[in-house]
Order: C-alpha cells, then sequence, then structure tokens
C-alpha cells in the first residue's frame, strides 16, 4: 500500500458515494417521487452521473492508477488495481461524444419503444434498433475486443467474459432444454394452479415476504421493501440494500417468487465486507454472478420440496381459505409448472432459458451484421416457434416485449442465463459441501446456506471474475451440465419422465 | 445575455442539481433510510457538499461571473449575477481549514449535546459552544461585516440584513409582548382546552391535514407528505417539494398545525417560476422570508376565526365522538391559548416571540464579546423571568433545549420572529388589496391567497432582498407595528383586553 494506491482508493469511493446518491435518486423515481418530478430528477441523475464519470476518468485517477503500479501491494490491492485499471482505461478509451449520442439516442428510443410497443409498431421502432447497435459498435470499436465486437457489449455486464465461450455454453443447453420442455409438453401431467388466481390480500402477501425474506438473512434494518412498478433492488451501502417488488391480489406467486428473488440479490449487497465498501473488493463480481445468486433463492431453494416442507403449513396459515383444498404436493407442482408461453418476464424455470437464448444469438447475429434489423420479426417468431413451439401473433408479444434493446443494453440478456447456470454450479458445490443442507432448508433453517454463500462468494467480492470465481467455488468451469441435470432431476420427478 | 452569463448559470444550475441530491439524502435519513444506513450517507452527504462547494466556488465560475459582469444584461439576469456574485464572494473568503474545523466541531457538538442536555450537564457543553463562537467570530471576519461580527452571522440566513435594524426592531417589540403576555395572565379567561388532548386516530389527523394543505393549494402532484421526527420541508425541484410532520394520538393539533406550517413553506417553493429553476431568481429570499409563509399560514390564516368558520363543520365530521361537546368558539379559543411555557418549539404564537428575542440578545452579547460562556445559564434564566415570569428548573429546560447552538447556527433564531413580522405586514397588504379575502376564506376558498402571495411574493424569486421586498409588497420597511397592532387585535378579543 502507497500513496497512489490510496489517492486511487479514495477517488473510487468519492465516485462510489456519487452513484449511491444516482442510487437513491433511482430507487426514489420509481417509488416515491410525485408524478411531476421526474423532468427535473432526469437533469439531476444527468448531472450527477457526468460529475462521477469525470472524476473516475479524470487524469488525477490516470496518475494514481499508474502511481500504485510502481507500488509494493497485497492482494487484496492488487484486485481493487487491477478492476480500477480495468474500467479507467475502458471508460477513456470512449469518446465523449459517443458518450453523449448514446444517452440521448437510447433515451429517445425508449420514447419510441414506449409507444411502438402497444401500437404493434416495429417499423416506427427498427431505426432506432439500427442506429443503436451502430453506436455500440463504434463503442466496441473504442473499447477494443478480443474476438468479435459483441465480446465488448458483454464485457460491460460481464467482465473477461467471452462471446465464444458463451455461446459453446448455451449451445450445449439449447438442445436438452428443447427436449425436455417437449417431453413435458407431451406428459399427461398437468399440474392443477387455479388457486394461485384466487384472491390474497396485499397486507398478508406482504407480511408472508417480508417474513420468508427475514428467514433468508435479509437484514431489515439494513434494507427496506417497497412497491414498485418493476421489482428491483438497489444498493445505497452495504448497510442500505433496498428491494421492491409489485403486489396483485389475484397472483400472489408474483410478489412472493419476486421478493425472494430480489433478496437474493439483497444477500449478495449486505454481504460485501464493509471495510471494502466503494470498491471493487466490496462489489459484484458481475451480473452474472448476480443473478447467480437471486435465481438460486428463487427456483433452487425458493420453488424446491425443502423449502416448503417448511413454509407450506405458515402459508396456509396466512391464507387459510384460499388453500383449504390445496395439498403441499398441488401447491409445489403448481408453482413449478412448466408451459411455454410468448412473453419472457413470465416464463417458467426451464423454458425461461429458450427466451434468453434467442435473443443471445440474434444480437451476436446483429453485431456479427448477419442479421439486419428488418429481418428481426421474421427471425424471433421462427425460433420462438423451433424453441418453444408458439409463434407471436404480433410484435407487441414478440420481438418488441424487452425495454433493453431501447436502451442500447446489448450483452445484457445472456447474462440471466449465466446466472442460472452458475447458480446450479454453486448448489453442486454446497450440497456436496454441506451434506445436511436440504433438512435444515427443511426445518426452515437458511442461515447455513446464506454463510456458506457469504463465505465462499459474497465476500470476496471482485477478488475472482466470474469464470475463475466459479472454477475456485466449484472446481470446475462455466458448464451447462449441473443446470441441465438439476433440470432433468425435478422436472422428471415431477412430470414422470425418464433421463438416462 | 452572454456567453458568461450563460456559463455562470449552467455552474450554478449544476450546483443547484447536486443540492437537489443532498436535499433528497436528507430527507431518505429522516423518513425511510434503514437504520444502520447512516454512517455510508453521512459520507455520501460529505462528498456531495463537497463537490458542490468546489464547484461553486471554482475559478471556472469566477472567470464566468466577472465575465458576465460586463456583459448587456436584463433585469432578472442582473439579480442573478448580484447574487451569484455576492455567495461565490463570500464562499472563497472562507479558508478551507477553517471549513472543515467548522462542519467537523459542529458534528462533534451536537453528539456531546445529544448527550448533555438530558443528563442536565450545562458544563460538558459550554467549552464547545465557547469553541463555536470562536469559529464562527473567525469566520466573521473572513467573509467580512458592516458593523459587527454578528451581521456575517445573520448574514447567511438573511442576506443584506443588518443586527442594528433587527436589535432595534425586536426592541419596540419587547415591551409590548411582555404587556400582552402579562394581561392575558391575569385576564380571568382560560379557554378550556381539555378535548385536544383526547383520542384522534392517526388516519384521519392525516386525512385532515392533507385535505387543508390541498385546499391551501399545495400540489399534490408535486409534492408529498411524510412523517419524520421533526417536522420540515424540503426541496428537489419546483415540481417536487416534500412536507414532513410528526403524529401523536393525542396531540391532533400539533400535526395539524405542523402541516399547514410546512405547506406554508411548500406553497413558497412550488410557487417559483420553473424558468428560473436552479438560480436565484427561483430561490428564496431569506429563512425570514420564508418563515414569513409558513407562519402566515399557520398562525394569521390556519388559527384565524375565517379559516375555522369553514373547516370547523369538517373536523366535526372527521372526529365527531372527540368533538361533541365543543363549540367552534371554544375550539378557536384553545388553539389560541396563550400561556408562557419553557419550551420554545411548544410556545403559542405570543409568547414564542419572547424566547426568540432572548436567545437573540444572548447572541448578540456573545458575538459582542460583552457575555461569556460560564454565564449562559444564569442569564438565561434572568431573562426567561423578566420576559415570561418564568425560571427553567434544569439546564434542560433552559439553556440546552435548541439543537442549534451544537450546530453553530447563530444567527438562525431571529429569522423566527422576523418571520412572524413579515407575515403580519404581508397581511395587512393583503387584506388592503382584497377586501373580500377574510369572507373567501371562511368559504373555505384559499386559492386566492395563495395566488397573490404567488404574485406579489413567490415568483419574484431573489429580484429584492428581504428589506426591499417588505417596502416593495407593503410600500413600508421592516417593522413592529403590524405584528403588535395584530396580536392585539386578536388576544384583545379573545382575552377580552383593551389597548388604547
Amino acid at each position: 500500500m502507497g500513496a497512489h494506491y490510496d489517492r486511487m482508493i479514495a477517488i473510487r469511493r468519492e465516485v462510489s458515494e456519487i452513484h449511491a446518491a444516482v442510487s437513491l435518486m433511482e430507487w426514489d423515481q420509481e417509488t416515491y417521487m410525485p408524478r411531476k418530478g421526474g423532468d427535473a430528477r432526469s437533469r439531476q441523475l444527468a448531472t450527477l452521473s457526468g460529475i462521477a464519470h469525470a472524476r473516475f476518468t479524470s487524469d488525477e485517477m490516470g496518475d494514481a492508477i499508474h502511481g500504485a503500479a510502481t507500488e509494493r501491494l497485497n492482494e487484496t490491492e492488487r484486485v481493487n488495481l487491477r478492476e480500477i485499471a480495468w474500467s479507467f482505461d475502458r471508460a477513456r478509451r470512449v469518446p465523449t461524444p459517443l458518450v453523449k449520442a448514446f444517452a440521448e439516442t437510447g433515451s429517445k428510443a425508449v420514447e419510441v419503444w414506449r409507444e411502438a410497443r402497444p401500437a404493434n409498431d416495429f417499423a416506427t421502432f427498427a431505426p432506432w434498433i439500427a442506429r443503436l447497435v451502430d453506436l455500440r459498435k463504434e463503442y466496441a470499436e473504442a473499447v477494443g475486443y478480443a474476438h468479435e465486437p459483441y465480446d465488448a457489449l458483454l464485457e460491460d455486464y460481464e467482465p473477461g467474459a467471452s462471446t465464444e465461450d458463451i455461446a459453446r455454453t448455451f449451445e450445449q443447453l439449447r438442445g436438452p432444454l428443447v427436449d425436455l420442455v417437449q417431453r413435458i409438453q407431451e406428459s399427461w401431467i398437468v399440474p392443477r394452479t387455479d388457486f394461485l388466481s384466487r384472491t390474497f390480500p396485499i397486507d398478508d402477501q406482504r407480511r408472508f415476504a417480508v417474513m420468508a425474506a427475514e428467514r433468508m438473512g435479509f437484514d431489515a434494518e439494513a434494507g427496506r421493501l417497497d412497491v414498485s412498478p418493476h421489482p428491483f433492488c438497489t444498493t445505497m451501502s452495504v448497510h442500505d440494500v433496498r428491494l421492491t417488488t409489485r403486489y396483485s391480489e389475484t397472483m400472489p406467486a408474483q410478489s412472493l417468487f419476486g421478493v425472494i428473488h430480489e433478496a437474493g440479490h439483497g444477500l449478495y449487497e449486505q454481504g460485501f465486507d464493509p471495510e471494502h465498501e466503494g470498491t471493487p473488493a466490496g462489489t459484484a463480481v458481475s451480473l452474472g454472478i448476480h443473478e447467480s445468486q437471486s435465481r438460486l433463492w428463487e427456483n433452487l431453494i425458493g420453488r424446491s420440496r425443502a423449502f416448503w416442507r417448511f413454509f407450506f403449513p405458515q402459508f396456509v396459515q396466512t391464507f387459510p381459505s384460499q388453500m383449504q383444498d390445496v395439498s403441499e404436493e398441488e401447491f409445489y407442482a403448481a408453482i413449478n409448472r412448466v408451459a411455454p408461453s410468448l412473453i419472457r418476464v413470465e416464463a417458467d424455470e426451464v423454458t425461461y432459458n429458450l427466451h434468453i437464448l434467442l435473443r443471445f444469438e440474434i444480437e451476436r447475429d446483429l453485431f456479427k451484421g448477419t442479421l439486419s434489423v428488418n429481418d428481426l420479426p421474421a427471425v424471433w417468431n421462427a425460433r420462438m416457434r423451433a424453441y418453444l413451439g408458439l409463434e407471436p401473433p404480433c410484435d407487441r408479444d414478440g420481438v418488441l416485449q424487452d425495454i433493453h434493446w431501447a436502451h442500447g443494453s446489448f450483452g445484457y440478456f445472456p447474462t440471466y442465463t449465466l446466472g442460472n447456470l452458475y447458480a446450479a454450479q454453486f448448489f453442486d458445490a454446497v450440497t456436496a459441501a454441506m451434506p445436511g443442507l436440504l433438512d435444515q432448508i427443511a426445518r426452515g433453517e437458511l442461515l447455513p446456506l446464506r454463510e456458506w454463500l457469504r463465505e465462499h462468494i459474497h465476500r470476496l467480492g471482485m477478488t475472482f471474475r466470474a469464470h475463475d470465481l466459479v472454477q475456485h467455488v466449484t472446481g470446475q468451469a462455466l458448464s451447462s451440465s449441473s443446470f441441465i441435470a438439476y433440470l432433468q432431476r425435478k422436472f422428471g420427478e415431477l412430470y414422470r419422465l425418464n433421463f438416462p
């Protein structure tokens, strides 16, 4: 540790404190801000983001980084230097006019998308996608990439990831997934789900979800749960992590699994070492690893038999009339029902990943230049038919459904499925390390799992990048086999299917 | 308007946007922030305040100001230049080490005060006051003053004000106030107030208060009402103004008049010209003028017969059982009951100002050097006896009661009474201009008053400084006579006293 390193960290922390203010302003915008406050809020967000960017990419930061590289550093300090230098170099390579053009185009494209989607009007939105793809290509050229431009985009969310690796992994996943979905479709088992659209008072839904999150070990004195149109988790500090959800009286599963999912993110954010707050050593590895935490809790735990062994009686107690004719087994089958559908955010644990594969393949082809924007709807619909056996009757429920492309967030989608793959690999590791884990979960004891995740993943911050972290924690590289095995085991049993 | 002026305004707006983030972080800290979030929040606040200060006092701002002074400017632009240059010059005169020492000492002093007050331990707190007085004297020398160091402190809250002027005005106020309080004390009339400590459900208190604020013209789509330990009003933009209050089931008057008071502040903040957002032309004149708006609504309107002519039936409808044996006249007398008490924040409309006069006189003597910190309790108690006929049994309810001195906020207290004086002068002006005003109020029509205030005060921003604004709006300089006449009229009638 030396003077340059200290200076580098001080600037990084300052930037992180500005980002905390930005996060609070965004949280407030989605939760409590009065309706008319939006215009001023946009200006405030732009100003603060600009200040943070200028500070992080300043010559002073550059000098501190170069100086720190000549100092004796311990292991954690080397992690901080590595990641700060990496982000700094990337950020400095992007010309300011390009940053501005991208922000402005994205902001207008979102407006266009908001009207185009309900109007089912792909033609109006298409030129905006084309413009954003071009701007992202310029960006990729500016920051550089190993093999193909899409690598550069991916690395914004998954530092160190390679498109080729992910494509290979997803390729291995696709066949078994399509096969599994098809066999489930052909199965004579159709779980009843009628009771999941009965009326569940929102106050009771809230109480139950909060109870579950607290059992998971989410520290309610270092966090909150509020309501917003789209659920999210955001962080002001390791001691101030905020979850949101949305409630519908007739969709209790939405808020329940939503809160478990967001609390999974929240446990990651509450699990960093406070000593490293505001530095890479106290920051999430990647979006994929973040998503592994939320999905591990939501799906591998939250939709497991063990979990409901403990929680089902409490659920029945909270909703006695709604659940009076429902057995634990029926409930378990209902929350795990697999059925192809058009909308990604409503998809089940199995089909969800086919929605992602489709998007990843399309994005990659767009950036390779082998797919033109005008062909998007046709390609989308053809793949939906091939993967899920469904064809969207209109673009509103097809290619226009997500906001991501309007934001120019190409490279984001694959992190969702990466999260599922990492989650299955981590879960294999933790069940091997803790043979009694499922019994503990069945007794409602979720803290041992949180502690394991904290010790082996959360506390490490960015010590390892995603591929090294998986190797470090599980002894194996990223692969689809844990996830495929998990799905075949779980859904094979549920739908009475045999797998070799 | 020219390039330098534009640059100056752009920087001023940027600073104002950072301040908006600071305001949101402070609001959140008092309303929704989880308990453990405080440490990180303090660091974030310090970082953002530091950035705003550095930006505002930058050489770039100095150059823009000097350049703007050579450009052709219209009237509004000249106001902006005048006020920005004034604040810039003051801020640049304060050495950074002094800013830091003051912030750190104040922050520690608040901690000491938080323990000293309940422990009744003036001796431990005294050296902190002494240190803060010294630091503020240094500050006064650094920024400069016309006649005495206290001028410099006063001007932080009331730009352009003079200690001598205020002392003279307060001097004229003191005799009539002491006399009025004494005559009320001797009066045989003692209003019943028993019903004001019955149980009023908080939800109903909230509904009633919100209804009153909306009738006043507070735009609920451009603002909010939340709960915090101490009521306040804060502003993120002219379209996002937030009020807070606190509720006690057995103290309905506290939240009701609290909300009317804060909504008075809020109407001022919602009343600026959005075009001038983030510049002096869209900013409050001073704390005294701000307080004139809250107190005009709280006291001259909210505690008037006309107001309750309309609202009393609604209050009875909201609280039928609590109010079943209470007449409108009894209610009016109860909410206007005058009785000397030890605690400023609980004082009534008349005695409140004697609490302020006492503090102003003490502060002025401290900064003149004619009063030593160790003599504070004795002087405090003697003046309480002289002005209100009461002596605090302990310093907790005497000299230790306010947080202001622990913050080093000397010069703040007089703005409360200035607010009362301005309010009475403005009220005389508006009743002269709108002879039907009281009849409108009695019909629950409060918007015409809001419009008059908006047109004559709010929309002007900092066009005039406080003394000029009063002259402009009322045709007269600051004086205590409107306020004295108002008190004698109102309380003379209520307590059957004759005034010459």
